[in-house]
């Protein structure tokens, strides 16, 4: 086991009726917050009347900033940070998907700076504060609600990139299953696609640790991540399958699960970021098709990692490591057809042409996340994989 | 899935190395230490030099409360009392097991209280602040580096008193394996069969809530706590051992385990906690004994869960739950045989005899804990079928 830090001091309230608790939790923080969320859906199922009463009732002046989009732009960000500073906002509480909690980290750590927030993600300036942040989660996707990451897309450059800060865990996340009810079904599926990713990508790209507590861990998320989804599909109102998938995704990017693996990175989420950035997919249906490419090209010097998982999450009895990892394979793409997820980068729009400005757009974020081994070749033998 | 809080704020730095950190992390939160220990082991393996110099150098004024033994006394721990508030000491740091762990969360509740200290464990008073405690443990056992938990035992009453509050967390904790290489195997065994109980505990007394996220971190903890203690008896030095071993033991009473499961309780500590106070036995010799005779009694109506352990963690084919029970039992006892622990109330040198008085012992506790199917009846039953 490699020597690691843990610290994830996020306050999780889980469950249905826990957001009564919104309105003092905030006001521990502060008096006057800003309410960050999203395009409309807050407002269809009610949550939003039921946020601001809460906050209100609680003597919280609300200042609101919504329109938040999924890949979320710079933009719009660097708009919350000038109301944030005008307004003099003490507190910010995001209620949304990853997208709007992600605005509502980078808006708390622009609103105390001068300098532009566009800066952290290029690593040109460093975090040293930040406004206290709570959220109300109503994916089950990113972990952002139980982590210390942030994603924007800079609509300028086209860049979507991510950074990570311990500043930047939220003090208080509501993690209510009831608010996923919802969900339609793709976004159901990319959300449980997205965590089933985050411990994916560590499960596969960890070498030479050894770590049997972290894969038993690894192991149990990735199972739930799938059966808690297709069970969501099954009956969008059952309470214990969205509570086990909001939990696994919270779980599956809290520090926990990378926590004595030693170096891991995001080269499936790199890729992404770029069909994100220039095509504006959804994240998790970027992330289906990356991630089968990902594995053809690696099938061979990642095939005792995928045929362990195939054997201990799928049930296989398969015992030759290269038969094992085709069957894993196979199993996983038949499964995010099952869940409806695109499979190919034909079905999010994107032909063999648009290959070398895929790769191209991936070479900034290589660079700050130090996945030096991810050239823009490398890159687009993986997108040849996708094809 | 129950409804749940879940905070854990305590900081963990893990590995070889990371207590040249202990001073930085202390002064953070005071000039004035008080520096809790055992009874030697600390000296004769050198990490006391290595502790005292490093706060010392950070310019850290340390007295010392040593002397600290297994099972902790309340007059040990009302005695550090006395001296942290005369020196006025603004931090403490636990250097040993976790009888000094929670001797010295006691000292850090109680010196900022003009009140007895035990009034916290009969519930007579609440906790309203600590002084803050770092610890650096040197065996895999409690988990009381990384919970909110404590356990004394009044030497006048003979009651050994367990009691949680989220105040207990240390803020900082240093987990170096290398401290637990000269752990006797004895001790190495009673460590992971505390850790494995803690799982076992909650595992086994859920009951109604379909929690399949925690089932497999828990059955992860449980085989992970089993397979690195036979490692790390083999071969005491093994780092990547004695890792999984600590980690596995941090985790396994942090919280997570328990996060959504409802009502959860530690019927199997309690009656231990009666063996300790009466015959002060080690905490986890007592509970690989009370652990059997606790599953003979459970057998039918536990079944289901047992047998669930079992197959996912024992790697059991047998389809029939009474089947597949039996055998679960018959491995963990052959484990517990295979790591020198004992396994009847015998090898401990308690006697039908002492049924009555132990029976009657668990009263107090089982009040506090609000166990009350427990009664002392309940409690000779499975002391019987500890024999």
């Amino acid at each position: 086991m490699h020597n690691f830090v843990f610290h994830n001091p996020t306050k999780v309230l889980f469950g249905r009726g826990t957001l009564a608790a919104l309105g003092s939790e905030t006001l521990a923080w502060g008096r006057k917050a800003l309410l960050v969320h999203g395009q409309g859906s807050l407002k269809r199922n009610g949550l939003h009347g039921q946020i601001m009463d809460n906050l209100r009732e609680s003597g919280i002046e609300v200042i609101e900033h919504g329109g938040v989009r999924s890949n979320p732009l710079l933009s719009h960000a660097r708009e919350g940070v000038a109301k944030a500073k005008a307004a003099k906002v003490e507190v910010i509480v995001a209620a949304g998907g990853g997208s709007v909690i992600d605005t509502a980290k980078a808006v708390g750590a622009g609103a105390v700076v001068e300098h532009d927030l566009w800066k952290f993600f290029t690593g040109k300036r460093g975090i040293k504060g930040t406004l206290p942040v709570l959220t109300v989660p109503t994916v089950a996707a990113s972990g952002s609600e139980m982590n210390s990451g942030m994603v924007l897309t800079n609509d300028q450059t086209r860049e979507k990139f991510g950074f990570g800060h311990r500043l930047l865990h939220p003090k208080v996340s509501f993690l209510d299953p009831t608010t996923t009810f919802t969900l339609p079904p793709d976004h159901t599926a990319f959300g449980a696609i997205d965590a089933l990713n985050h411990v994916l990508e560590f499960y596969l790209t960890t070498t030479g640790a050894n770590t049997p507590v972290q894969d038993r861990l690894m192991e149990g998320l990735i199972e739930n991540a799938m059966t808690a989804c297709t069970r969501c599909l099954a009956v969008p109102h059952d309470y214990d399958a969205r509570s086990d998938l909001m939990w696994t995704a919270a779980l599956a990017l809290s520090g926990l699960t990378a926590a004595g693996l030693g170096r891991v990175g995001f080269p499936m989420h790199l890729i992404e970021h770029s069909l994100s950035a220039l095509f504006d997919v959804p994240h998790g249906a970027g992330l289906a098709v990356v991630m089968l490419g990902w594995l053809r090209v690696h099938r061979k010097d990642c095939a005792p990692r995928i045929a362990q998982l195939g054997r201990r999450v799928l049930a296989l009895t398969e015992p030759a490591d290269r038969k094992a990892t085709d069957q894993t394979l196979a199993r996983l793409e038949q499964w995010l057809r099952s869940v409806g997820a695109p499979t190919t980068l034909d079905q999010l729009g994107i032909s063999a042409a648009d290959i070398p400005a895929l790769s191209e757009n991936t070479r900034g974020l290589a660079r700050i996340w130090r996945l030096r081994e991810y050239s823009p070749e490398k890159v687009a033998v993986i997108l040849q994989a996708c094809l």
